[in-house]
């Protein structure tokens, strides 16, 4: 793996490449991205030169996709003729399913690799990439084909910069983030959305600090998440018709004064999560529901 | 106000003697509370000397109730005939309907002001209480009677604690915090408890911190909160049903592939929250939805 192309040189892109550096990657960081993006890559050292997609298909090892979801998918319609067999290309877009499949009609076999680094922070663009962005964070891979030796030196890499790489298919993946990172997202815009609603002077007044742990995902980009939402409405469906039920339940039962078991439940699993050493499946987080 | 004296020295208790100390008053702190509380009060000079509630009502200024809602409804029945109508009695209940019309039926009349510093933290106990808890937090008063001498003492010490001071009748403020404080909690539960039902791996390994964000509220005590909840079940009827349906509106336009506006509502209102200045009433929220 000697040259490597970043498309879409952001936050998540320049990010990829200030690890690759850092761990100690020689070779040559191509970036296909805007004009200002490109530059401040330059300067922080996230990429080496600027390319074309074109130019980076014909030279590249490995593709790095690096844009929002619906970037992506036009990505690798472009791609397709371009790509040359011998290549890796790879993403790191939120969602999978729609991904995979379209890199599986328009690329050609044993080619793609999906993959979601589960990083980020509140600040955009490449002047926020860092290159520790990756270290102890999960990433996500759902191979379908490539066992090839360029997919082997891409995982080795994903380990050299830190990550913890876990495999799951296309569809368990999103289902999963369904729950972990889309649900959380819409219930804290709606909550934002609930109060904006009751246009209310003292709600802005009268409100402590879980008020604004609450609604700081609702300051997420829109333009991001649209694509998101668009390519996981199955499981998006699925995440927010379990909460709906919960959340009926819970209110149901402040009515018959009996939420003490609810609360328990839920500060037994959100204990878990922050002590990932003692959770694993089947260990009764549902037992006590 | 020469004699204060805490009942329930906790967090919130132990906070308000060590602020008091530090603002510069000099007389008595008696702590009504458990054994180790007191001990430790009196370890970190929260409080200076231990007192039954007997005691206390029959020689303290101020009496500070801090203790759980529930606790304090006990308290003031308790408090009825031990009251001298020449003191001030205030509480720091996080709801206030309940404990006012307690009050009113227990209390000789012009004795009660109820009260609600809207500061906190995740520890309890004395051990977590800071002298700087409440500066630069909202502190709310419910006046129903007191004109007293001692009520403009004890709101002149709130300024010096560094309380912003906000009046609002107790329905309005049980009302307000529906939304902005009991409603975050029971989202955050029942998010945790929609994790917790679903017991499947992978959604305690796939996360970032979104949801760690969003399931803070979810480790809370619940037994702190299930006198909040039984206290105020009107407003937060209201709240809960005022969130499903714009939670219900945005999860079907997720389906129509239009949250856009609901999102850029969302932002739009969480960063007014961390804008106060910005912050008024009529000032257009509503209007973009």
């Amino acid at each position: 793996m000697k040259t490597v192309a970043i498309v879409g040189v952001g936050l998540i892109g320049g990010s990829f490449g200030l690890a690759l550096r850092k761990a100690g990657f020689t070779g040559e960081l191509l970036g296909v991205s805007s004009g200002p993006a490109l530059e401040a890559g330059l300067q922080s050292g996230a990429i080496s030169s600027r390319a074309t997609l074109e130019d980076a298909a014909g030279t590249a090892d490995l593709i790095y996709l690096s844009q929002p979801v619906d970037r992506i998918l036009q990505t690798l319609e472009t791609l397709g003729p371009l790509t040359r067999p011998e290549c890796l290309v790879t993403d790191a877009g939120s969602t999978k399913v729609a991904i995979v499949q379209k890199a599986s009609e328009y690329l050609p076999p044993g080619v793609f690799l999906g993959g979601h680094p589960i990083a980020g922070k509140e600040q955009r663009g490449v002047q926020a990439a860092d290159p520790d962005l990756f270290r102890n964070r999960v990433y996500v891979l759902t191979p379908i084909d490539p066992q090839t030796q360029l997919s082997g030196e891409f995982r080795h890499w994903l380990s050299r910069i830190g990550s913890n790489v876990i495999q799951m298919s296309p569809s368990e993946h999103d289902a999963t983030v369904a729950f972990t990172s889309h649900l959380p997202q819409l219930i804290s815009t709606a909550l934002a959305v609930t109060l904006a609603k009751r246009n209310q002077a003292s709600l802005a007044e009268v409100f402590g600090s879980g008020l604004l742990d609450m609604t700081r995902l609702a300051l997420s980009p829109p333009d991001l998440w649209l694509s998101i939402l668009a390519t996981n409405q199955a499981g998006i469906m699925a995440a927010t018709g379990a909460f709906l039920d919960s959340f009926t339940e819970l209110r149901e039962s402040i009515l018959t004064g009996d939420p003490a078991h609810l609360f328990e439940a839920a500060a037994q699993f959100a204990g878990k999560l922050r002590n990932p050493a003692s959770t694993k499946q089947g260990d009764g987080f549902a037992n006590s529901l």
